[in-house]
């Protein structure tokens, strides 16, 4: 090892060095803000008449990422979004972030500040205050595990367990992009340099490492009173339904046809000859919001995605408990949605 | 790997399963808490009048534990206590938990319970109930990363920048104990089922594996406004009051004499040729309180020792900063403090 280079090493940085270099460029400033780093924990206002969220989410290399195919900067990007978007599903306005960092020795800093800035780049836009954090060696992975704090208006929040039959089932943007992105991924991981995807290829990878957190649909839904129950996918459309069918003690019937897919899904399935459908329903991560209004809120759903910009597709229906989960296919025919959850423990 | 075994493994029981498991007996309940674990994010509403402590910790196998010779009970108690310890460093009251684990297959799911019997055991006493967390399988290591919240009285929080000029300087209980006790199991590490422990060596080891919160001191010296400044002690001694010298743009004096040392950490010196002064101000993971306090509060402050049965000793006192940080010797000399801080990029 060069000097200059061990001079630059986690080891010789050391965790305060670090943690100074990581923090000195998302300085935390919000009046509500009392304390931020640098202290045993962080000291906050309370905002008058709401209430606040908090949410934490692990992101462990070899598990939920992959540096074959990721670059730091994406592994950042997404462990946030997934942090925002659990704010985002509760219909809150994301804040504080709080970041647990187990690296080791062997990873250059300059990747540790790119993965901090991606982190950076997916909070910026919500103006989240970095408060907090631990950082550590650790003997072989990359661990992260981040806290987000938000709020909502008190009461106002959007449960899992709300949803009411009868009421309409939504969701935002467009589904199974993340999923056949990361296929792509995964497919040309071991030549990755000589692969050169397509404008279609490209436009999944995309949606794979840069997913959108639906914020600001999240907080008018909460603002007009539009919707019961929400929840974001992050472990795939019919898993996501699944915990809120549970939680509200619901069925819910989805009309396959209806499903948001992207033209480049399509394209995808049909090259590989996949269901489109089934990546839809199957595929995590997409950070989407699924929710349920009832029918008398239409027109205003349909306001608020054009407002937001973000479309909002109508695929189905809450039913009563004893209808199950089940999936209208294009043809006609109905089946059971297969609950294929994303087990951290059996996935992998 | 028998079928009986089989259905136990963390394979079979699954993510959800686990977090089932693991949380069904730590209910969470308090009229704050709107939502506990199972939404998004949890809910809490704020309480009146108070400001709002957040902190996290990492805590990973072969950096901050290892199992070689510690239980994952203590384990999970420890992690526990340097959560509860940064509430108290703050005079805070700890209130809701977040626990995000990385856990190996290869980990008996009696092992993971274990820990968070620990955990829980350690909240015990202050009432902090679990209200989130993200549960995953880690290729290699353990993985624990916790987030606390707590509360303290608008405005009244203890920092580490507020130490004056002239303030006493105190700790609570005895410091070093911690550092003997690991010292005791990484020498017997080898062969801990036929080490014999004294019970000089029983009580370190345990003051090391069930180290306590000072979080009732803490609150005292909030409601009674007797502090200026506080930090926990977990680097050790002499960083840590590097740490609160360096925000507070003070010096220091201890008095080496003064240091509140266990008998049983002078025989453990005594017998292995070393300085106890040393031990209790480079080892770490007392969680200790370590705070100053005008001078004309020092009454008051050992009325709160008295009515926490909790020793609280003056040993030293804040000096201007040009002074810098010195050890008085018991022999009358002066010395510089070395800053030996616990770094743990650079420490095993």
């Amino acid at each position: 090892m060069s000097t200059s280079s061990k001079r630059n090493s986690l080891k010789t940085i050391g965790e305060f060095g670090l943690i100074r270099q990581l923090t000195h460029q998302w300085p935390a400033s919000s009046p509500e803000i009392v304390k931020g780093i640098g202290d045993d924990a962080a000291i906050l206002k309370a905002r008058k008449g709401q209430q606040l969220l908090i949410s934490t989410d692990v992101c462990i290399e070899g598990v939920h990422f992959d540096l074959a195919y990721q670059t730091p900067k994406d592994v950042g990007w997404r462990a946030g979004v997934a942090n925002l978007s659990d704010i985002a599903a509760m219909g809150g306005t994301p804040l504080y972030l709080l970041v647990s960092m187990g690296v080791p020795v062997r990873v250059p800093p300059q990747n540790v500040r790119a993965l901090y800035r991606g982190l950076k780049d997916a909070c910026g836009p919500c103006n989240v205050a970095l408060i907090g954090g631990d950082t550590s060696s650790s003997p072989s992975q990359i661990f992260l595990s981040l806290t987000i704090v938000g709020s909502v208006r008190a009461n106002r929040a959007l449960t899992r367990n709300r949803a009411e039959v009868g009421d309409r089932l939504y969701v935002t943007g467009t589904v199974g992009d993340s999923n056949a992105g990361l296929r792509l991924l995964q497919t040309h991981s071991n030549h990755l340099r000589r692969f050169r995807p397509s404008a279609v290829e490209r436009f999944l990878i995309r949606r794979h490492v840069r997913p959108t957190p639906r914020v600001h649909v999240g907080q008018l839904l909460v603002d007009r009173k539009l919707a019961h129950a929400a929840i974001d996918l992050s472990d795939g459309l019919s898993s996501d339904l699944g915990h809120v069918c549970e939680d509200s003690q619901v069925g819910a019937e989805i009309q396959g046809k209806a499903l948001p897919l992207s033209s480049q899904l399509r394209a995808f399935a049909r090259r590989n000859n996949l269901n489109p459908v089934e990546l839809a329903l199957q595929g995590g991560e997409d950070y989407e919001l699924l929710f349920t209004a009832p029918v008398q809120h239409h027109q205003k759903v349909l306001h608020v995605s054009r407002q937001t910009k973000v479309p909002i597709s109508c695929i189905g229906e809450i039913k009563p408990k004893i209808f199950g989960q089940q999936l209208e296919l294009p043809e006609g025919r109905k089946q059971k949605l297969a609950n294929t959850s994303f087990h951290h423990f059996s996935h992998r």
